[in-house]
């Protein structure tokens, strides 16, 4: 850390900071330049100081970390990717996967349904949400235990492993009976609690991205999860909040290239939430696929009009195998497969 | 709601609209204007609707809201203003009330310290973390239940109710022995599972806005607890996050007035947390104040240059007594009394 | 326009509302709902209203725009793409148009070089600053004239058609003997003194998104232009201002598709602004091109350590050599050539 | 600056920086961490050096400013607050100064009654729109020099001076004819031709922040006015753009204190912009006096319902006045006059 002293900074501020630098078991590299007075922290566990108790003494003016808050989810910790198995499918190989499903599981049939669907087109795992974090406590709030049945069910129909989400660390237990991955929404990225718990579990974490959280933060989050000991998290940009009213969210295509140079974690892609406009999904995932993610989680609908919840973004089972289809050759573009 | 058409749109898909509306029990009012059609639902429980599943229409160019999605949280639900009782101490009456206190119980003498200190300055609330949400999973997590008793000590000691996090729902019972307000905290704002169990408790809930929360989304997740049974609930402005780096957060003055426009619910202020700078939390705090605020919620550590959490934003006692003395006039120029 | 009355808003209100309405000229469409009633304005030319003089009337809660405020950009007035013919080049058509080259122009020797060197690797349109926008008075603000010169030089070298800046009224005409194409950069985008100038001019025009533009202003920016006569206008996308700091911008992927489906006009993206790190440049312009865009911009420096202007986002000729090959799969993966 | 190296980086990569910081005249200041090197410049000039130069080099992670980027505008450059007299009103010093008037003059009868109205109601300081930047270009222009000269009316008649907006370095001559202080728009902060040819007059300029402008941005705009030769700069919050909706902007309370903070240039504040909605004036006026501001430019029109422009953020001059009255109490309570 590099602590910057005021322009003035008076000889017994610049001691103080330095004597408390050393109280906290640090060793100290002062410049004294022409206008400022710079006092580096050599040697340091950095990611376990905190700036802000420096800049509260007197005669600071700002601190500068200078290595990255998290650990085990930097690219110095790994240079290899990290590479996930789930039942057979790979996340994170040469490989690029395709998660897809409905927003909600609505019943039993439409489920399987669905999975049936969704296979024949080439997904390799199947998506679906049996408990929904609605913004409305008046809208649908998922099937709940039912939902995770039918999940698995469809699962034994299709052979597709399957993925949904889980809201609170009650729900644990019952949510791990049946999924093969679980998923953590962007209204929960910083649930830490829920984090912490999950890094107690043995199955791959699925981490969405905040709703306007920083490219740091999720990986801060990742930390979290890796650091309890489950070193399978997969990350996920589902498209930030942002002034711009045009579209639901703002997919944030420059957080897949930076978080593989950053991380070893397989990075994920979400068009729907990215854009909130089923219109707009197909460009998107073949944007994300050019610019790097290692899988896609799409959402489809046999019917998004009637759709119980995000219709607006689903596909109809028949644009997605024609996405499918328009999304092999880019893949192949960029020397991968899908 | 209404559906606006795109120019265009075929006589079917117009039928398809109107068809779908009355399937959901709701009366149709058309109007064809020379360049589109628009559909009105009339007598809706709008805020039982979905957008979305609209918009996804053949010939649907983009749907409108006409009523706010919440009920019970909204000025039309009650005109007079909720007050809340905690112990003899009204938040939303004409007086302006301080909860101040640490960041984070650090030891029993220290909490008690700090609330005797907040006492003599004016202070009728103690606040202090127990269970704390670090975006650092190697940053200090709080004291846990040690914290509690401490503040419950320090409650004892100068009569003063304290106000604390809870993160989980896991932790409500716990929580709920010692505290006399439950926090949520700006990064569990969409936490439904948690907001849900707090609508079934039997004490007043502090809810800071999410950290790019709408305020909207904070009268919506208002919504929970209060359509779960619990009409205690007060709005936290605690700064929200925009591109602007000079400061933490940006603290968004204007929606304390608009909240008080909007809601019935009690409205506080966190200036601590709205700049991420102390020296900026007095000029902000009678910012507040002028602009309407129904409580102060300020961060005053006995020592900050060694405190273990947001250390930079804390103000020493000294600074805390000095503010509330420059408090007073300003409440009294808007008619109130701090 | 639907303009929804406040609940309970007394029928004086509303025929106040109704009376205004006629009184400007349009015909009045009325709704009474249960909660609300609601007046719809037909057959206006609505890009002619204004939602704010209705807004300001006594028992008026909001107003809504049922139509696009711009005429001119949109899809509406256009079903076929805009092509731009610049010098036998065409932007819009089934190629897509590379245009390359330095952020400043920095001597005359400089510039020849890299116009070869562009050209040598695949690009067919030159750029570079003379006149440039820059953040500190202190820091380089381009050659001028000399630069406009040098540019007209490596034109006649290479062929190449050239674009460069151009930042005030003053300089419309001095610009205008050298280049090809008047470039608008994002601090200029709403400058409408600049933009009613370029509605006279005979040349394309290259329009940048504002640092923090919303996708409708840039298209209102471009109206301003149209109107005025000159209907050769791109759009570029360029990055947006965002929370996230971890890249200088954040790439705004989904207005690419979005652009094409409400306009006409051609859409440019400028990954090197979008981003601000040339190790980001590649993956971003793949996907810029998987999503539909027509151009790139792309900035090429001989030497970047050496650049007087962002350096830290410029391709050497090696690495953009290498991208145009690898970009020529991808555009035929979504059937363009590049 | 301070260039912190990639861990690893190799020691041809750190000679490599050196030599290029000393081939600039700069003298280096090398530490070697454990983990990283970090390269100090020393003696700098600082705001006369590029990061992005560096950032480009190899081996290099990222660059980081000691100083601050202005220097004529900060407070290191004067202690002392600067004060700007406009015929006999000072502004910036103990008596918080209102400008008010309506956005756009629409007649000379309504400027003139306008003006009388404001006077009496205790403004110093008379608006109005002369030349109008309207995101339409279909929406009404301003009334041009017509206006201008009824507002020199105005100012005969009740001898307030007047202040206007320039939009242009050709209207620079035409408006300084008329007008007592050079209103620069929100659009037009980095609009630096402008910026420059105002360095070059006489008369103030009060400079908006920009749309989605940081506080270093709207610094660096004023140095370059002031490294132009004029030093009688004014720096206006006027809202800033988030992704709330609830709002027209975010008013940016905390620039208040901030800017006093940083700079020596007198502050002013505009709520309407800052808010956009003319019921929410009252309570950020109130705030932003209590925050420290020096002035305020208050929108009142005597019909808003018939404005031409902003009608809904305007206030009646009964309102106005009222405000005024209530505005007295609130700076007589943090030590100021109204």
């Amino acid at each position: 850390m590099i602590i910057v002293m005021k322009q003035g900074a008076e000889r017994a501020d610049v001691e103080g900071v330095v004597k408390r630098v050393e109280e906290l078991g640090y060793k100290v590299h002062l410049s004294r330049g022409e206008a400022r007075t710079i006092i580096g922290i050599i040697g340091a566990d950095e990611h376990l100081m905190s700036q802000g108790s420096f800049e509260v003494m007197d005669g600071v003016e700002k601190t500068m970390r200078v290595m990255q808050p998290y650990k085990l989810a930097s690219r110095d910790f790994s240079h290899e990717d990290t590479v996930i198995d789930v039942r057979g499918v790979a996340i994170g190989g040469p490989k690029i996967v395709v998660m897809a499903g409905p927003c909600s599981v609505e019943s039993r049939e439409m489920i399987i349904e669905t999975a049936h669907m969704i296979k024949a087109a080439g997904a390799t795992i199947l998506r679906g949400g049996a408990f929904k974090p609605r913004s409305s406590p008046y809208s649908f709030q998922g099937l709940g235990e039912a939902g995770l049945r039918f999940l698995a069910e469809a699962r034994e129909a299709t052979g597709l492993p399957i993925i949904t989400e889980v809201m609170s660390t009650d729900d644990i237990e019952l949510v791990g009976e049946y999924t093969d991955i679980f998923q953590v929404g962007a209204r929960n990225t910083q649930n830490y609690s829920l984090l912490k718990a999950l890094g107690k579990v043995r199955k791959p974490v699925f981490l969405k991205r905040g709703i306007s959280g920083k490219i740091e933060e999720l990986l801060m989050s990742a930390e979290y999860i890796l650091s309890g000991g489950n070193m399978q998290v997969m990350l996920c940009e589902r498209g930030i909040r942002t002034y711009e009213t045009a579209t639901r969210n703002t997919f944030d295509i420059n957080a897949i290239p930076l978080l593989k140079e950053l991380s070893h974690l397989p990075v994920v892609s979400d068009p729907a939430h990215g854009t909130g406009m089923w219109n707009l999904v197909g460009p998107i995932a073949k944007a994300a696929v050019a610019a790097g993610t290692d899988a896609l989680m799409i959402e489809v609908h046999p019917d998004p009009k009637r759709a119980w919840s995000d219709g607006a973004q689903s596909l109809t089972p028949e644009k997605f195998a024609k996405l499918m289809n328009e999304l092999k050759p880019v893949a192949a573009a960029v020397g991968r497969e899908i």
